[in-house]
């Protein structure tokens, strides 16, 4: 069983993950960040030692779980020497093969968006879980127990379609709440006035298919609803695009295919 | 100040609408439905009079209420004689002028989405209001703050131009999730997965401009991750024009505009 725990990181993930962890018991050993305030920080919040240097990241831990931007994975976990561990990354997108240098890796990958102010409720967050070899796995696979009741093991392929599925779900979603309130705006209205049509819609596809909720004129096919809504859209060229691509979509696609 | 009121219609607006109201201590004198045991069955639930004839809408309440499918409002309010009471209807695409042949009309507006199922807090739900004249905007707006603390005066002009918002918010929101669905499933993974973050990215804008929350490859104009998604949509060109069109759209407008 994984006892001690080495974090690679300081930003949202680190906190929120740190924090969880030490809650449940487990020892923090040191945390690691190449800023010097937010390794203190961090460390400090977790009763862990600082660490700003790679070099002096120790091999006292059990698990080393980086969790810092994707670009820079791969360079921190070739810094690291130490070879019996089990080292893992917290990232959708990035290959497990970065740490094949190491005897015993994984990937250990909240699905969640994490803001340092916002409180995330741990035990629902999504964990996927892959590693090099059935003991890893076994291992990390107990300790996500730990944290979460949402635990999924996921091999590379099926993790690369999650993130491309979240960017459509979450990233791409998000672009269409701004583009919502541009257009409140533009017209003297707060955007306040769609915030509860907003989550109610996320809220409905938790308990129905998306498909089985689908509403809006292109869902009806409403053609005059539709040419007014472009003609609305004629000094925003971008968003009319968008419009007209996502409606033309929905009337074809109406019972979804891919 | 009005006291009585009939409902035309019986469905998920005119339920919703309905019970608050008699919760609320107004008198539901009729339920119309084209439908006799849709009527019956909402009549009953309001303690009104079943209605599926429009001869027979009496006209003996203070407010009429026309929540029926938008493409028949003006067809039923060309059937209403009575001109003293305030008539008004709750759509949010439907020109007000279908009701001009009353002295007394306007938009009582609900910008939420309704089903039968699932409760809504009504005190919550934005309601848009707008009359032909003062007096009776006066008595909707105070008959629209029984029911909500979200009442808003809206012209017919702010009224498209949030219906269309909505539909970029709500209806394209969910076709995406509806993407992301689909690539899931092709992958033999469950939406479940997906749900808390989807959840959690429509939170965040209640109390955050989504300009300022925005993540992901697009954001950050991380090219490689771009081009292993579109190429992990080669089979799907409906959706790798979105894909593109959006990202595209994020790139370049990264400050937003209209």
């Amino acid at each position: 069983m994984l006892k001690t725990i080495t974090i690679i990181g300081s930003g949202n993930v680190a906190t929120h993950l740190g924090k969880a962890l030490l809650k449940k018991g487990f020892s923090i050993n040191q945390v690691f960040s190449q800023n010097k305030d937010n390794s203190f920080e961090l460390a400090s919040a977790l009763n862990a030692m600082p660490c700003d240097d790679p070099k002096f990241i120790t091999d006292e831990s059990d698990l080393y779980i980086i969790c810092i931007k994707d670009d820079f994975i791969a360079e921190i976990a070739q810094q690291l020497v130490f070879k019996k561990k089990i080292v893992v990354h917290t990232s959708g997108s990035v290959s497990m093969d970065v740490l094949v240098h190491f005897d015993n890796y994984g990937i250990f990958y909240p699905l969640q968006t994490f803001s340092k102010k916002t409180e995330v409720t741990i035990s629902e967050v999504p964990f996927c879980i892959e590693a090099n070899n059935t003991d890893a796995q076994n291992q990390l696979l107990a300790l996500a127990k730990v944290l979460s009741n949402n635990v999924y093991e996921i091999n590379s392929e099926q993790r690369k379609k999650i993130h491309l599925a979240a960017v459509f779900a979450c990233n791409f979603s998000n672009y269409l709440y701004s583009i919502s309130e541009d257009i409140l705006n533009e017209n003297n209205m707060d955007f306040d006035i769609l915030k509860p049509l907003i989550l109610e819609t996320a809220k409905k596809i938790q308990h129905n298919s998306p498909k089985d909720v689908q509403t809006g004129p292109a869902k009806r096919n409403d053609q005059e609803v539709i040419k007014n809504h472009i003609n609305l859209l004629a000094n925003a060229k971008d968003y009319q695009d968008i419009y007209s691509l996502i409606t033309d979509n929905i009337i074809k696609n109406n019972n979804g295919k891919l």
